[in-house]
Order: C-alpha cells, then sequence, then structure tokens
C-alpha cells in the first residue's frame, strides 16, 4: 500500500474505531470515516480517522471501503452502494456472519471492483466508539472468506491490513467460517444468556463471585446486534446449541448418577479444549 | 480479638492461604498452618502462616480454627478431629456447600466448642497455594451459615476474620446458601465445561476470540473439586440445571422462530441480572 492509499471505514463504531485507530498508528495511508456527525466528532477525537467525510466523498476517495456496521446494514448496504462502488475499489467487511454478506454483496457489487469478507474476531460486551482501543486488534484471530469477487491482489491488500492492525489472518470458507462462530462465538453468547436470565430469576444474584461474573460477561452485549447474527445464522446456530444441550445433558446424568468417570471425562475434554485456545485471551 | 488470638488454617492451599496471607497483613493474631511439609514451606515463604505446626500442635494451640480443604475432607474431617476439639475452640470453614458440612460438624464436634460453617466466596481457576494472594478476598462475599452449635460470640468473631480480610459478611441459611450456590456458582461451572467441552468436539477452536475464553474460564477448574461439590448439592444442582434448560430452550425457540420481541425480552433479563451484581468482579 502506497502512503496515499485510502481507507474509509463505513460505520466507525468500536470495532471500525479500534481498526482505524490501529491503522492510523501503523502508518498505513489514509483513514476517512463516514458515520453520524457526532460519531465522526468523537472518532476525530479518538484518532481513528484522518478526516470525517459524506458517502459520496467516501465513494469517490476510498481505495478500500470497509464496512463496519451491524450484519444487517451490511447486508441492506450492498444494493444502496454496491452499484455505486468505482472500479478497482477494494470493499471488504467486519461482519460476524459471512455466507448472507458476502452473497449479498457479490450480487449487488458494480463492475470491476472486488469483494473480500472479513470478521475480525475482537470486541467487547459494549459496543460504540467510545470503548475504541488500538490495542484490542491485537494478537486476535481475523478471518478472510474471499469469494468469487476476490482478487488475488485485494485478497492481499486485506491480509496486509489485518497484520497491520497486529491480527493473525485466518483464510477460511464463508460457510465453514459460519459453523465455527456458531459454535464458539455465537453459542457462547447464547448461553451466556440464558444463564444470566435464569440467575436474575432468583435470589442468589447477592453470593455471585468472579466465576459468575465471567461466564456471563457476553450476557451485557446489546440485543441488537446478536438479532443480526441470529438472523443470518439461524441453522447453524440451531445445530450448535442442540451438540451444547446434548453435552450438557451428559454431564447433568453424570452428577446426578455419581458417576465420576463420566465427570472426569468431560471435565478433561474441557480442559483439552482450554488448552488449545490462544494464549492471552 | 486479642493479639494472641491462633488461628490455625487446617489445609493451606489457594483459599486458606489467601486468607493466611490476607489476616497477617491485618496483624489479627497469629496464623498456623497444617498440611504437608513441601505446601507449609511455601505457605511460610508466601507469607500466608507465621508457623507450620503439625495436626496435635493445631488442635492444642487454636482459639480458631480454618477448615481449608476440599469440600469431602472436610466433612470426613468432622468424625476424626471433631472430638478433639479443645472446649471454647470455634471451628468454621471454607467448603462451597454447607447443609452436608454444617451437619457432620454438629453431629461430631466435642462439647464447649462452637462451629461457624462459611464460605468465603473467592477463587480461581487453579488451585494451590503458589496462586494465593492476599487480595484476592477483598470485595467478596463471605457467606456465613451459622447452625445449632454457633454462639454469638463465635459468629462474631467469623464476621469480624471475614471483615479484617477484606471481604463482605452475608448470614444466611445453611440451605439457602446452598440452592442460591447452585444457581450462583455450580450452574456456571457446569454449563462453562459442558460449553468447552462441546467446543472441543469441533474444529471451530481456532477462532476462539475473548468471549470465548471468558465464558469458558471456569472449565479449566479441576475436576476433583467439583466432585466433592457436586456429591454434596446434588438436587440444588439438578434444579438450578434444570431451569438453565429451560431459559435456554426458549432463547433457542426465539430464535428458530425469529421472534425479536422473545429475544430481546432475554437479553434484558439478562442485562438486568448482570447489573445487579457486584461492580469490580
Amino acid at each position: 500500500m502506497s502512503s496515499d492509499f485510502t481507507i474509509a471505514i463505513w460505520g466507525v463504531g468500536l470495532i471500525g474505531g479500534s481498526l482505524g485507530q490501529a491503522w492510523r498508528r501503523a502508518g498505513i495511508g489514509e483513514v476517512i470515516g463516514v458515520d453520524q456527525p457526532s460519531v465522526l466528532e468523537q472518532a476525530l477525537a479518538m484518532g481513528a480517522i484522518d478526516r470525517a467525510v459524506t458517502e459520496s466523498e467516501a465513494l469517490a476517495q476510498a481505495d478500500l471501503l470497509l464496512l463496519a456496521t451491524p450484519v444487517r446494514t451490511i447486508i441492506a448496504l450492498a444494493e444502496r452502494l454496491g452499484p455505486q462502488v468505482r472500479p478497482g475499489t477494494i470493499v471488504t467487511d467486519v461482519g460476524s456472519t459471512k455466507m448472507a454478506i458476502v452473497t449479498a454483496w457479490e450480487q449487488h457489487l458494480a463492475e470491476g471492483a472486488t469483494f473480500v469478507g472479513a470478521h475480525p474476531i475482537f470486541g467487547l460486551e459494549v459496543s460504540g466508539i467510545q470503548h475504541a482501543n488500538a490495542d484490542l486488534p491485537a494478537g486476535c484471530r481475523y478471518a478472510i472468506t474471499p469469494g468469487a469477487r476476490a482478487t488475488a491482489k485485494s485478497l492481499g491488500t486485506v491480509t496486509r491490513l489485518a497484520q497491520a492492525a497486529g491480527a493473525i489472518p485466518k483464510l477460511i470458507g464463508a460457510f465453514e467460517h459460519d459453523e465455527a462462530v456458531a459454535v464458539i462465538s455465537h453459542l457462547p453468547q447464547v448461553v451466556a444468556t440464558a444463564l444470566a436470565a435464569t440467575a436474575g430469576q432468583t435470589t442468589a444474584l447477592d453470593l455471585a463471585g468472579s466465576g459468575f461474573a465471567d461466564t456471563t460477561r457476553l450476557a451485557s452485549s446489546p440485543a441488537g446486534i446478536w438479532l443480526d447474527i441470529f438472523m443470518t445464522n439461524r441453522a447453524s446456530i440451531k445445530q450448535a446449541i442442540s451438540a451444547f444441550q446434548a453435552t450438557l445433558a451428559q454431564l447433568e446424568s453424570a452428577i446426578d448418577g455419581d458417576d465420576r468417570d463420566g465427570i472426569y471425562d468431560l471435565f478433561d475434554q474441557a480442559h483439552a479444549a482450554r488448552k488449545r485456545i490462544a494464549k492471552g485471551i
């Protein structure tokens, strides 16, 4: 990327803002942002963008367009923005589900532009530019799901941007991605929400310790973002919940029957899984 | 408590060691410890105890005996140690379940000694004196479940010790305690273990982010400690799992049926529960 490479971040919230900060710190071209005026003002103050621009300025100036809105908006933008994208522009995104997004953008994107689906896997249980932090992407996986409208060059650019933000690019098919995140991201959200809601129905909250707090941290996530994810990955999430319910029933039965081997076996499986996840997360 | 008040910690692991460090820092009398020689050596080096003693020395010298072993050992100790406790000695414990412990100790404790069941609600997903930390009890709840063998004086002493460690004493019945921790502590453990084991059966672990890591942090806990807890609180845990399964089924059905109101309602309940737990945990 040359120093006059322009990245337009469409939606400067927690994810877009953190990537903007990280890219500006890495000195990767110029970062411009599109959002509501109050958000752009804060994004400027927090060093997430170099300039605030209008939608048409972003379309005219961007070498790369990063769609960083909730999933449903990314999909809705395909029909409205897709045909207006300049030839040569690389479009990428940060959506947590990929099949629906890649399908919509490949359908509507203007000739000569390329689309590289992506999902930087970082976040917090809160959202908004006020929580953006250049260090959030560091060491995290950055899933890249190129489809038929990706080129080797555009794939290379998105890969380098992921690395410039300190993240670890991981090439994966869009469907395979959606199945994996159903288990590793969407299922934990569902479980944390159900757990916190269950505890809320009792008088036990007064005795909550750090274990309960950790296990339910995701339960503070805003529902709106998750509605989009649930809607665009329903089948895989259903499958993940079923697998979890089966494991839970197995553990419940082992506890109920004082089956020590059964309990140890499930704890061993859980320990092994924990050891395989990346350090420091 | 006078400055020559002697606290004997029976089992100087993560919990006993952290309390020993906190009490020594607070200048509450003398802290002596009973455990294996290698553990006592490390406990001395880490400032968790003033002196290492034998079992009979601990029984002879203790004004207060803190049982800080796994739950099953606390119960087994009742029959062996209970009759040997000197009159005037206060016996308390740190067990995560209370009914079985209070029942066993009230049955076997020598005349003239008092028993005050307790459960300091702090911990980590690791165990052992090497992880002890005087700051762990700070701000945590310290459940105190006095039974028929407690006196106002012994209850007052245990309450002051909880406060001296920086914790917040909470008086509660043993049965009520066990029902509450089934929901707030044992259920999260079961759910975290089942979640990590489920993810371990897939190829999704490579995409794990901080959300998965937080939600499954408890899944690294050692199985041995939990076997004891499951065995001594089976009915309440079964009830808590059932309540969770019902909430999970409700959320699954809302996701499956694209029932936005249903999804929002459960997220709202979860948000409310999260807001009610103590800050900073």
